[in-house]
């Protein structure tokens, strides 16, 4: 199953096009796509007797996931990136924060901080579905809505500043946490464990990665964040970046007005934006 | 002007008690107590008519922000607590989150994790009440609800734990973000950039402190923080906690089951918790 974000209401995706939710249910689930997450297993089952759909514009596509109550974001979470940004392989979690405000949708335009140095980092990005709180890991999937894709955008002086760097700050200025274009339930994935993720700058692929190599895979993720607090319908998980990210490379490489970010998670799709 | 959540419904304290809001405004504001920061300005307004109120039970007292969108928590922010942690003084504001799930009220009890080392720290906590992007220092203060009184409850292990430690995840276990007992206006105090914060262990003052003494105060940190990100209406930030936290002292002095945390701000008043 696919769920979109179309002008701000809750759309199933079909074969036919988008299905608009709150219609089609006759109001058993509203409009607002937030909503649906702390329903979502009686959603699931109502959207396998939903039919119809129209087509759509992907550029009224907004962020399938609009206000979470809490973003989880992994550090350090590939071993190759780990090393590209000068940090040992954790031997747990290194877990931040995008702050809220800075979830945005898989199109349109993301401003530059004055003075920054801007870096891409593309996510596969976990969208929780069932509270989830001491979960171990085989059971850990059964408490994922579905999957999307995500940029970690990340203004470096930002975020490694101070003596304890704390990389959120950096990390969510406003529009660097782009997610979409929908989301996609785990069944949908021929192996929901090793997902290609990829991120091109003008055309040029600059990261390509799959999650089949996370130190953290999402199961373990998930049993390390439920064994300290309790993950709530509509969190997200932003699960790391693959190496080829523009700090690591000689010379550092960031983003420049004008530039066109396409980020991509096989089997959800790509978002695209305009550095301005 | 001082507010509670009292029972889950928001409440206005008068010198005759508690007055509920939504009963006393005819329905023109909710019983949420989250929902009144969206529309601060007018609720200040409604709230200078309003008169009555009856006594309560503190210990029917919830946290006055439940469910904010953004916490923000501030590292370092006393010379001296900085010193005993072993980093520097930051030369610009340290900033991670507690994840928003850790909130609670100002009486009851709060689980220790176990095999964890707990510390105290007694923060000075505000309340954002006015969207805040972009503000200058001079203007922060017209962004601010209130103040209210917090304790950043830190797991030490996992808070330093891994090659570029992160602080959020030790410091949002269930209960470790508990705030009140109630939130009171900027107007109330003589001098809202210089209030006593305390924390007492077992009645021993453990922790004794002045915002006076704060490396960023509210104002500077409003103006860092809404330079990078808005600031919503329900925000929180946690300002930072003074010396005297059990990491700094020889030997390390961690909390253990039984013991009670009180944890004061002057002008708002105490909260009161047992670890269990």
């Amino acid at each position: 199953m696919r769920i979109a974000n179309l002008d701000g209401r809750l759309v199933l995706l079909t074969g036919s096009g988008a299905l608009d939710v709150a219609d089609a249910s006759g109001g058993l689930f509203g409009a607002d796509p937030q909503a649906v997450y702390p329903r979502w297993a009686e959603f699931v089952s109502w959207a396998a007797t939903a039919s119809g759909g129209a087509p759509y514009d992907p550029a009224r596509l907004g962020p399938p996931v609009p206000a979470p109550r809490q973003v989880f974001a992994i550090g350090m979470n590939y071993h190759a990136h780990a090393a590209e940004s000068g940090f040992e392989t954790p031997d747990r979690p290194t877990v931040f924060t995008k702050f809220p405000s800075c979830v945005t949708g898989p199109r349109g335009s993301i401003p530059l901080p004055p003075g920054g140095d801007t870096d891409w980092e593309v996510e596969l990005v976990v969208v929780i579905g069932a509270t989830a709180r001491e979960v171990k890991a085989e059971d850990a999937w059964n408490h994922v809505a579905g999957l999307t894709a995500g940029q970690d955008l990340s203004e470096r002086i930002g975020q490694l500043a101070g003596p304890a760097p704390q990389f959120s700050l950096g990390k969510s200025h406003p529009g660097f946490g782009p997610i979409g274009p929908c989301l996609v339930t785990p069944d949908e994935f021929d192996d929901a464990d090793d997902i290609e993720v990829s991120c091109y700058v003008n055309g040029e692929r600059v990261q390509s990665g799959r999650t089949g190599d996370l130190v953290f895979p999402v199961a373990a993720l998930i049993a390390e964040l439920s064994a300290t607090l309790p993950l709530l319908p509509g969190d997200l998980i932003f699960t790391g970046t693959p190496e080829g990210v523009g700090l690591g490379r000689t010379p550092p490489r960031y983003l420049a007005p004008g530039d066109e970010l396409v980020t991509g998670v096989a089997g959800v799709g790509e978002m695209r934006h305009r550095l301005i």
